[in-house]
């Protein structure tokens, strides 16, 4: 665990949207999937962090890295349940625990708003994804780990 | 598309709640998966519908299916994303069309609430269910079903 890096994650304040937002739109840009631009995103992502199920993480001096996590109520308990929605790095900044702080800090801040579980969809070929999720106690597989494979499904409607 | 079951889909209203969580928790009693029991899930259901971001669907006289939606605002776009919690239809009347009834509203009422897209997680060998979702066009993988899979990560907190 980056003892170091994980202490510079932090919760973005509004004045940090516009930053957040900037690294939003480099993931999409990067991975060629649509984005609305810095300024929509940024309008939206402060809209997102007032309706109060969203919060923003950011890492590093630049910021350099971002993480936006999404909580609901569960419907088979009475906790709330945290979907890890975006989790990015700056290209030029990886493989330095950047992504490990952002990971470490999105959990403390779940467990703290009461979810009991934090679910992820990533896609097959993002092996360093993967590689930090599993490093990280996540799996793919029901039963804990030793299950079938679980799938997103989706569709535009 | 099984039109009069389809006509036989609908909202449940909160008097229908004890019903929708009769059939959920039998879910997964069938499934082996843990369930706080009727009383609890239909409390849990009454809350989540007054709390906004959440529809329940149910199917036939018994009734004898129920779907789950849940919504949120999406964070690339101004709509709304609708998340398909469950959808579970009674062993003795699965092969009629009641699944495929509620998914049929399940997009028509997601639609009407101004959700853009609909996502499931669905485990790799519940072959019935990928098979109903993919006939719906729904697809497990990117670039609109042609890229590689998407897998579902998860963990407890």
């Amino acid at each position: 665990m980056p003892d170091e890096a994980a202490s510079l994650a932090r919760r973005a304040l509004p004045a940090d949207i516009p930053a957040a937002a900037r690294l939003l739109d480099a993931f999409n840009v990067e991975f060629a999937e649509q984005t609305p631009g810095v300024p929509a995103l940024t309008r939206r992502l402060l809209q997102l962090c007032d309706e109060g199920d969203t919060l923003v993480l950011l890492v590093g001096e630049g910021p350099d890295g971002v993480a936006v996590l999404r909580f609901r109520s569960a419907i088979w308990n009475s906790g709330q349940e945290c979907h890890l929605a975006e989790l990015y790095v700056t290209p030029a900044l990886r493989g330095k625990g950047l992504g490990g702080a952002l990971l470490d800090t999105a959990l403390r801040e779940a467990t703290e708003r009461g979810a009991l579980t934090m679910d992820i969809g990533v896609d097959e070929p993002d092996l360093v994804a993967r590689h930090l999720y599993e490093s990280f106690g996540f799996t793919n597989r029901t039963e804990g780990g030793t299950g079938p494979l679980m799938f997103v499904y989706e569709r535009a409607l």
